[in-house]
């Protein structure tokens, strides 16, 4: 197992002994692909790499000019990545005691990464199989055949895109881990000197992976879109038609949200069961601070934090971001068909070029966050949130301009000559959306407000008092959002639809768009909004190695307040990760019924829950939400009681631990964290992927028995709608719960309500440790979760037909 | 406040003292109705009775003779029930220091009645005017005019049958009080001498108000229909046709719900509110037993098992009866109009024939419980369980036979020769639904079985991983319920729709009668389900009087046992009561569809869930759920908060209580929690009643805006799907899971794991605490609300359109 070289327990800084960890490393690990490139000559890949710049640049420029401006930009921002990683790099890793500390994260981490990924490209493949079965013995049209998408093309192509989306999400998870292991120790080490500069690295760091990530997927689909166009010979005579093209990128968002779910359980379920493990014990039993060295679990603890929240974080991002590009994309072709609009390609390509100024504004924002000049002065510590506001309001107000600069660009028709202005406007309620769901989430998960304040009053009732007020105080968050999210569907929506665009017969067909733009609105800014959640994980590990080597109270007084920071940006991004799942999975929602219109070749405009078996379907589809909530949750329990048992059988077995005389055995619990959370990864995530399938399956068996030939289909898109609403709905309750019990405990750590150690504080403790599934592992699961079946119903299609 | 006796607290039995507690009555309330009936002539009352009867029977013989038999089993039923009641309280009440607690309980539990049904019935006459006002300025049709049913009279005949609903929900609660509060004491009682006694007088006692609950649901509905058929000369030329008359009784429906609503929310956080308000000081903090005379909410505690489980699951389950019967009277009203039979009373009145047959073989199964002929011997005692059970089967093994003899009785047509037999085993579905429910409720929450072990040794690493545990229990629980349904609705539909019944155009049309007759199977036994549910509450306070009262420990012995089988009955009650709502509910659904059809006069088939408003309606019908499950935990919450401080501030200032040398003040905490139960309640049962009123209201304008007619109906169509399927899931969750921890704790009361007072213990107890709100407040009062949800929008239908 990947925790066997911390098996022996070498670490931990005792006062009486040297402050260094010997035989703590393994080999370094990198993946093949990063093997390959090392090893090849320098020259060799530079040359390779022009080359395969020269080759995309044609094929873009073959596509479109658009596609070239969207490759430009992508490419510049890895460029700047690349210089945003080697900065960081820079920086010294600090005494050598912290440099082991970070050595042994890293380990822990990259081993986990290496095992977890290994298991989830196996099924990757195995699924690839599926779907390659599956549709070379589909049903074909012959207008399909003569456009040169037979049976065999379109199998491959699906399986190409699948592999590709599924390949992208990896790198990123692994770019996400891989700079956060390497960030930690620096932002330690600069803490010691000033907290700007350690912000500033956490922040560069975060803005790299945000950067590859945005980049990625944007690069992802513009590659294939372009390599389709030029190969399947859109647009010429005879052909498919370019506003068909998207649907063929479904496979990429499938990949992406494949890896992306397994990638946040097997992480959500590692992060939180060291964590809840840690903290049950250490905190609370023994009464030893968090991230003490004393901590048996402490190392699997941090290590959790690149795994879960980096790592995981930055596929599901990728994942979100993919989804909702092809979603639109899909929408603008079919709407500019039917509307008969000329060139369709400004619609269909929007969400690449607003992704691309995402990236642009969005380093600005990055790079607008910087030392002071006169830094050798030890400046008082400024607000940290305040900095990173700043940054958010500069790469905002740019979107806001860059935006409606895209929609006159690209949506501008003669047929409807304000419709771009229109659509501005989505875009803009699609950014007021962002903004009030980011305040929503503060104002039930900061204990400046209301909200907070009293659950940290119920906590000095008792444990079930504390328990019943974060509950009934998560349920009630739901409340605002859907209000939110309603009214911004229905006036983007409505903004779309009086935008004057027409079909033939003259009725009004932009609202759809009108709600895409408004989706794309409120990603407009991602690459922003990831930099500030990376730099939530960045900032704790951090904290975590400065406790364990044990600096002087003034540095760890800089990375706490870097921590609480990090904790308001992680909340608010959960929020925002909800908003714009539940506008994408609406999208792909529409893209599945004309999906299934054009394989059927009969109208599917239609999903009636008065129809017995469409209800059911739905029945079945909320049901999946609270079954997947459960086993997500029930796998931290069972994880973290074994980490648990450990971490008192060694207390037990090494008395000497508390008084730093014995060393703690950390890779026994790494070990026990690392396997529990892979085997635990599989079954909610195969309970995921097997269900809509099977329910399809079964309901189109049964449609053809009983003459409904499209019962199926109609019964997955019950599934997927009602267990988008219930999805949206347990997601909102179990991340703000969980938010809200974690700044409850916080509230009173303050020194309020008898502040630390007194029976307020264990009874939030209590809270915290409760909340701690919610919000790491169940609740991002499920923003996956419902993207994930919005893009398998569209891949799985030719199943249930 | 109905408290003030009891506010002198003097009332306790201490060693020290005489066991008598003067000055604990207050003048004994009886309800206005009540004290008229008694005030006067006994013959004049007999000669009224006969009258009143007289016209029932006349007017039933002028209808269908299906109605006389109804009414004829009815009466008798009444008749039994009076002899149960007589034979209750004919038993012994025992000591005078028993006598005195009961009487304590008893002013607290008919004080709090009296002020709930005072608030809840000045809002029923508010709501009833605004329906009447409602009604009175609708649009009617001229066809609707000449039939009799122009816009005065349906507004009175709504408006009657909504009072006429809240009028007998309102006594069916008062009567399931009364009784309970009168058998309590005497089961303690019989329990001094043996257990078959305590046993017998708990079930006749429950038995008592079963069929009372059952008895006034039917004869109302079946008085209501004949009244209205002899008053609009129903079926004579130019009048209105029998198959519309169903539609006229929502109202009963809407009216009982209604109260039962807020019965429930009223009820349920006045039991748990104390219940959990005195377990956190007394067992965790003090460590004192439940019931222990010290507690000064003990009281409190055993008044809320009388105001929440016995008058509110009345209300509740008269509720379930009343609109399961009219939902399945309005389908097969208009399925024999579709089918054109020719007599279709048969299918219409055929849910009031089942539910006589339900209260006559349901008498049967109680009184098939009875005491041991030889009851001077002192036998050992038995397993109460296993007596419940027997008579159970009793009952339903009956209940198949005349449920097969009533579908072919009353569903035999000549269209269709073999219909009846289809029916019969859609009834024969709902039978087996109904076993299958229990069996998985048992799995779930009993600790014999696997997940409430594993529940149990979750509480031996802590609080946290017992929370984290039980709610994955939980929300795992909704999985094999929602197959089990999602199988049955489907079953009972094509055993329906495969019946033989076609329309005129010879399309089958039996499915959703096939449904309702299926929920009617599930029913067919709920008068002996109730008296099982009713005995859970009466053993559990008979418990608590034996405990204050100081007997010995062989008398606790026989009623702990008897608690114990309350809590398993009471906790299958509840998966039976959700998988009736869940299926009464869908019939309802289709009720509403086919009232908007009428009024709106186009077809009203389908909701399609792809058009942006209405999937909004399910946004907000599914938000519906979690933000009402919120503020009725919330409620407990807070209310228990108070208690806890009471509590103990009364353990400061008082040091005396705990050497039994002082006197708790019961009467402050009864009085804490009656008023802030009263205040509340009203939060979560307004939004009810408010939402789908607004939404449709609202989004009616915005269709009449934008020239879509139908979209306020449509959108709350979907609003009440969306909420229905929420609602079911959720309140499986919150009721498994609350009932799991309950025996989670019992489990390791019986020794497990450390037993009593350990650490694990004290980590369930906190699960438990947790629980109580779950599945007595938040879980029931959801059901209630699901098929309130049906029912007002069936009535508040012309606001939407």
């Amino acid at each position: 197992m990947m925790g066997d070289d911390v098996e022996n327990g070498n670490l931990g800084p005792y006062q009486d002994r040297p402050r260094t960890f010997p035989n703590m490393r393994s080999k370094p690990y990198t993946p093949l692909i990063f093997r390959i490139l090392m090893g090849m000559n320098v020259r060799v890949l530079v040359i390779l790499l022009l080359l395969g710049f020269g080759y995309v640049f044609y094929v873009g420029a073959s596509t479109s000019p658009i596609i070239v401006f969207v490759f430009s930009v992508c490419i510049i921002s890895f460029l700047l990545s690349i210089y945003l990683a080697k900065w960081v790099l820079s920086k010294d890793e600090g005494p050598p005691e912290m440099a082991q500390i970070s050595e042994a994260i890293r380990d822990g981490a990259e081993g986990f990464f290496r095992t977890q990924y290994g298991t989830i490209s196996k099924m990757a493949l195995l699924l690839a199989l599926v779907i390659l079965s599956i549709y070379l013995f589909r049903n074909t049209t012959p207008q399909q055949e003569s456009s040169g998408l037979g049976r065999a093309t379109s199998a491959y192509i699906t399986v190409a895109a699948f592999l590709l989306g599924a390949l992208c999400s990896g790198v990123t998870g692994y770019v996400g881990m891989w700079v956060s292991v390497r960030a930690n120790v620096r932002v330690s080490s600069a803490a010691r000197r000033s907290a700007r500069e350690a912000l500033q690295i956490a922040v560069r760091a975060g803005g790299f992976s945000a950067l590859v990530v945005v980049g990625m997927a944007v690069i992802g689909i513009a590659i294939l879109y372009a390599t389709f166009y030029v190969w399947l010979g859109v647009d010429s005579p005879g052909s498919m038609k370019v506003t068909d093209l998207p649907l063929l990128l479904v496979g990429y968002g499938f990949g992406a949200s494949f890896v992306a779910l397994f990638a946040q359980l097997g992480g959500g379920i590692y992060t939180k069961a060291a964590d809840v493990g840690a903290d049950l014990v250490g905190k609370v039993e023994q009464g030893i601070p968090e991230d003490d060295p004393r901590n048996p679990a402490v190392i699997a603890d941090l290590v959790g934090d690149n795994v879960g929240d980096c790592a995981a974080r930055g596929a599901d991002l990728f994942e979100s971001i993919a989804a909702e590009i092809i979603s639109a994309m899909i929408l603008g072709g079919t709407m500019a068909q039917r509307c008969k609009i000329k060139d369709p390609s400004g619609f269909i390509l929007f969400p690449l070029v607003v992704h691309s100024f995402d990236l642009v504004v969005s380093s600005i924002g990055i790079l607008s966050i910087r030392s002071t000049r006169d830094s050798s002065v030890k400046a008082p510590i400024e607000d940290p949130m305040a900095i990173l506001q700043k940054g958010y309001s500069v790469t905002i107000v740019l979107s806001v301009l860059t935006f409606s600069g895209s929609t006159w660009w690209l949506l501008y028709t003669e047929q409807a000559p304000s419709a771009w202005l229109n659509f501005a406007l989505c875009g803009l309620v699609g950014i007021i959306t962002a903004y009030v769901f980011v305040w929503i989430t503060k104002y039930y998960t900061d204990y400046k407000h209301e909200p907070v304040r009293t659950l940290a009053l119920s906590s000095s009732t008792g444990h079930g008092t504390n328990i019943i007020a974060g509950v009934s105080l998560g349920l009630e968050s739901t409340a605002l959002p859907v209000l939110v999210i309603s009214i911004s569907i229905i006036s983007a929506f409505w903004l779309g639809h009086t935008s004057g665009l027409v079909d033939e017969t003259g009725n009004p067909t932009g609202g759809l768009f009108g709600t895409a733009v408004a989706t794309m609105g409120m990603l407009s800014t991602a690459a922003y909004i990831l930099t500030m959640d990376m730099f939530g994980p960045i900032a704790d590990n951090a904290g975590g190695i400065v406790e364990m080597s044990q600096q002087p109270e003034s540095v760890r007084e800089i990375t706490d307040i870097l921590d609480a920071v990090g904790n308001t940006t992680k909340a608010t991004t959960k929020g925002f990760a909800i908003g714009s799942a539940a506008l994408a999975s609406f999208l792909l929602f529409s893209a599945y019924m004309d999906e299934v219109a054009s394989f059927a070749h009969e109208s599917f405009k239609q999903v009636d829950i008065a129809i017995p078996e469409v209800f059911i379907g739905g029945l079945l589809g909320s049901m999946l939400i609270f079954l997947f909530s459960a086993w997500a949750c029930s796998a931290v329990g069972r994880t973290a009681q074994e980490v648990v048992k450990e971490v008192r059988r060694q207390f037990i077995e090494r008395p000497g631990i508390m008084d730093y005389k014995e060393k703690p055995e950390y890779g026994r619990c790494v070990a026990i964290v690392a396997s529990a959370s892979l085997r635990e990864m599989i079954k909610p995530g195969a309970l995921a992927i097997v269900s809509p399938i099977v329910v399809g399956f079964l309901f189109r068996v049964l449609g053809h028995y009983t003459g409904r030939p499209l019962l199926g289909a109609k019964v997955v898109a019950a599934l997927l709608m009602f267990a988008t609403v219930s999805g949206i709905l347990m997601a909102l309750f179990l991340n703000t719960a969980g938010g809200a019990w974690d700044n409850a405990k916080k509230f009173i750590e303050t020194g309020a309500l008898g502040g630390k150690g007194s029976d307020s504080h264990k009874a939030a403790v209590t809270g915290d440790t409760v909340g701690d599934p919610f919000k790491d592992t169940a609740g991002p699961s499920l923003h996956v979760l419902i993207k994930m079946l919005a893009t398998i119903t569209l891949v799985m299609a030719p199943v249930f037909l």
